[in-house]
């Protein structure tokens, strides 16, 4: 059994809006050895975000009541604030200035995903509008230039209920399913296994957090020699029903 | 920049109570190359607890009336559902079948991480007493067969608050800290990073699922390439300050 390799694509040119993603890690998917079959890749939200122009001006955002209220109290940005509200479908905390949001898309973060590290000083950057469709963009552009389609994930830097510090997810994924599904299978001791299904999709942009250095221009990863789930699958599988959820 | 390997460390034979674990970890870790200085050996915590003799025979348990009641409600084994509430500190959620925990440890899991897969038909399987210290054990005795000390993690599979699926995260550590800490660093556009402590500790566990098949004898991963930060942390440092939990 060969085991499975986490290389990182460093890109040391700034995104700018309208920068075409697959072009900008060509050269670091050449410099790796190209696209071989299986080969996953994995891009920060970030560089998403940024190619597909999701930056907002802060100096045009007018804060609402309530943005400027929980800014005031908890010493934040009133417009990132704002922000936040605008990309949130419902919010889930917003107390001792946490604001933990759902957002448009389903996922629970802070801040709806808004950003400010890695960027101008007037500007924040938001979630992509559709984290999976940027996937299969990225996918199918990249399966143009390499002669094969990588899986594709997104990856954000989310915190958690219950445990302390945060770990990469996928937000968005293209070219195989998110879930490793062991029900039914059959254990080493030739019992069935039960309720075992493996967010394999998490679990690959948690391996890739690992080569990605945030202050530094590593904005991608190639993992290699894992054989993701076949078929086709979306991050936002990843996202819990809201009637299943017991802890919203 | 090199990247991060999870080599997979098979073991063929099946784990008896009082097993020493680094005899038994010997042979693969010998036929991946031996320990090099900062490797990191990762085990499932169903090891761990196997040849610590946490292993309980359900015959012998006498399951209490809100275990019996429980049980019969959701059509689960009250011996189960006995050993699960006697493993937890507090009980977190308990409805529609579903049983969350906070463990005498802190941990947040289902079944306070009682397991039956792979083991006995009459047997259930504890988590470790105090996994810290048996990943300090373990550490321990690596180091004296190989001649350098490795990080261990020992890692169990873990549900999460508001998404699908189970992820890998750390239950025990010994020789590293868990979290890499980038407050007060300085981004690419030379603002200052505020916020992000990365529990690289789960993130490795996660990683390391990948190579470890729920069906078949692989209870252990080396994971190369990757530098934990330095320090004397525990996998308990993970845990939230129940004061500091917004979902509990």
């Amino acid at each position: 059994m060969t085991g499975v390799e986490i290389v990182p694509l460093p890109c040391t040119r700034e995104f700018v809006a309208g920068d075409d993603l697959a072009d900008y890690l060509a050269p670091a998917v050449a410099a790796a050895g190209g696209l071989r079959s299986g080969d996953i890749v994995v891009v920060t939200q970030k560089a998403v975000s940024k190619c597909e122009g999701r930056v907002v001006r802060l100096s045009a955002v007018t804060p609402s009541p309530l943005a400027q209220t929980f800014a005031r109290a908890w010493d934040k940005d009133a417009r990132v604030v704002e922000l936040a509200l605008r990309g949130a479908r419902r919010v889930v905390r917003m107390v001792r200035g946490v604001l933990i949001t759902q957002t448009h898309h389903g996922f629970i973060c802070a801040n709806s995903g808004v950003d400010r590290s890695n960027t101008g000083e007037d500007e924040a950057v938001l979630l992509p509008e559709d984290p999976d469709s940027s996937a299969q963009g990225l996918r199918l552009a990249l399966g143009r230039r390499f002669g094969v389609l990588p899986v594709v994930i997104i990856t954000d830097t989310f915190g958690r209920a219950w445990r302390r510090g945060q770990t990469n997810v996928a937000i968005g994924l293209a070219g195989a399913r998110p879930f490793r599904d062991y029900r039914g299978s059959i254990d080493h001791s030739g019992r069935e296994l039960h309720a075992t299904v493996i967010a394999v999709a998490d679990e690959i942009a948690a391996a890739s957090e690992l080569v990605m250095n945030k202050a530094d221009g590593v904005p991608a990863a190639l993992v290699r020699g894992y054989a993701m789930p076949p078929g086709e699958g979306k991050a936002t599988d990843l996202v819990r029903a809201t009637n299943e959820d017991l802890f919203l």
